[in-house]
């Protein structure tokens, strides 16, 4: 039975057949060890402009690392075999602003006035972590008060993903190794108080519920970085006739090494 | 009388209200010392989107700063206060494919559907390399026979910029530093034999003349960048109806310093 353990070693074209084929259909944080993986969002053409200049404004949360000509669902820069409709585990499918459908295909909903984008992952991240010996706990991901620069219909507050990191030597080695990231979401957005960005209750995830998340440590400090869920909380009020974004956490599993995408 | 010299020190807001005014139609290399500068691209929005691939696939040499709703000439994120239709010292003014016009002022060019994009510029790492203390001698800019990744109608070979750095230390230096700015081009394009990527003349630019380029030294390693000058090759070939671009060498003075752009 496939898990997290015999996924973490097969190349991203191998996993993302199993997930066409529908054998898995869970998150991708550990999958294809030292991957890029990618927020996918599509929405019509005739909106992909200002959906563009959201991601521009709003880049810490919403980097964009590919995007295809409408019609085609095949990023070429970053995994062009690849096909948007059926290689991420679950999609989500808003129709005017409404969550309608939670499949994990949508072949179905295809359209020739499609546009897909992809958005860096902080997951591509944690790879750098973990190769530099860095400890640290995911705490999920959250919606904050920060406030996402407006683009015509795109607006909204920013999510952002929590990690815990023990000590000032670690805290000072996650700024540098995840600044080396831009496009995945690179420096982090808030370090300290998470009262301050309007979180009350670290413990508890808006969205990727950890069933043990035990309390921050005083010795913990916690460190928010922007996350591509803030496009799916953007989707519920752009009330678009049709956006569709993968469902939180299950990402799409880029052909590129996370050292690809760093800067220096 | 107004020069690179006294231009060096003054702010942003007013080099461009000189410019605005008509007292300054020169290339705008060395004024506002530390400030990044921007390559200027106009289309009509139903080009927007597909000029945006072209960049996103040519990031090297077209990496986008900020974007402007169409109908907007105030580029929010670089210089809010900005007019991107006077505020640059010449434009270029392009219909189906052809050099129409070469104003000082784009005024009466402008319309409702125009989007503006403003594109990162190597002048901005060389003020990082002055701070560094590096040594180098610009040569100009040239159309490499590096092929662009088309995006729609957009094409076209990449331009590059030349700069000659003497013996290795400063190479190295050249290189770390450049790869803090990837949106003013970030990483080097090619290093060593300019014939390589179709150059034969180095000390003839294809676009901003050197009057007393000396011949490449033994102890002097050429290093190229991807152009914003890319963009006008692309204009030539695209064939819209209207599409409008700095003049090369003339570009856009931004509101934010050097170091604002650099990751770490």
């Amino acid at each position: 039975m496939l898990n997290n353990a015999n996924l973490k070693n097969i190349a991203p074209k191998d996993f993302r057949q199993k997930v066409r084929q529908g054998e898995w259909g869970e998150p991708t944080a550990n999958v294809c060890f030292g991957y890029a993986q990618a927020n996918l969002v599509i929405v019509p053409k005739d909106m992909a402009f200002e959906f563009f200049l959201f991601c521009l404004r709003n880049w810490m949360a919403c980097p964009v690392i590919d995007a295809t000509q409408a019609g085609s669902p095949h990023p070429s820069l970053v995994a062009p075999e690849a096909d948007l409709r059926t290689d991420l585990p679950v999609y989500r499918v808003f129709r005017n602003g409404k969550l309608a459908d939670e499949p994990t295909d949508i072949t179905g909903y295809w359209r020739d006035d499609l546009v897909c984008f992809l958005l860096g992952c902080i997951n591509t991240i944690d790879w750098a972590f973990r190769v530099a010996g860095i400890k640290f706990r995911r705490l999920g991901a959250f919606t904050s008060n920060i406030e996402c620069v407006q683009a015509g219909r795109f607006s909204g507050p920013m999510a952002v993903s929590l990690r815990l990191f023990k000590g000032t030597e670690s805290l000072i080695r996650a700024i540098q190794i995840s600044s080396r990231f831009p496009n995945a979401h690179g420096v982090p957005v808030h370090i300290g108080d998470p009262a301050a960005i309007g979180i009350s209750d670290i413990c508890h995830s808006d969205f990727v519920p950890h069933a043990n998340a035990a309390p921050q440590q005083p010795d913990e400090t916690a460190v928010f970085w922007g996350c591509g869920i803030t496009v799916e909380l953007a989707a519920l009020r752009a009330k678009l006739p049709l956006m569709i974004t993968h469902k939180a956490g299950h990402m799409f599993v880029t052909d590129l090494l996370a050292g690809e995408f760093a800067i220096l």
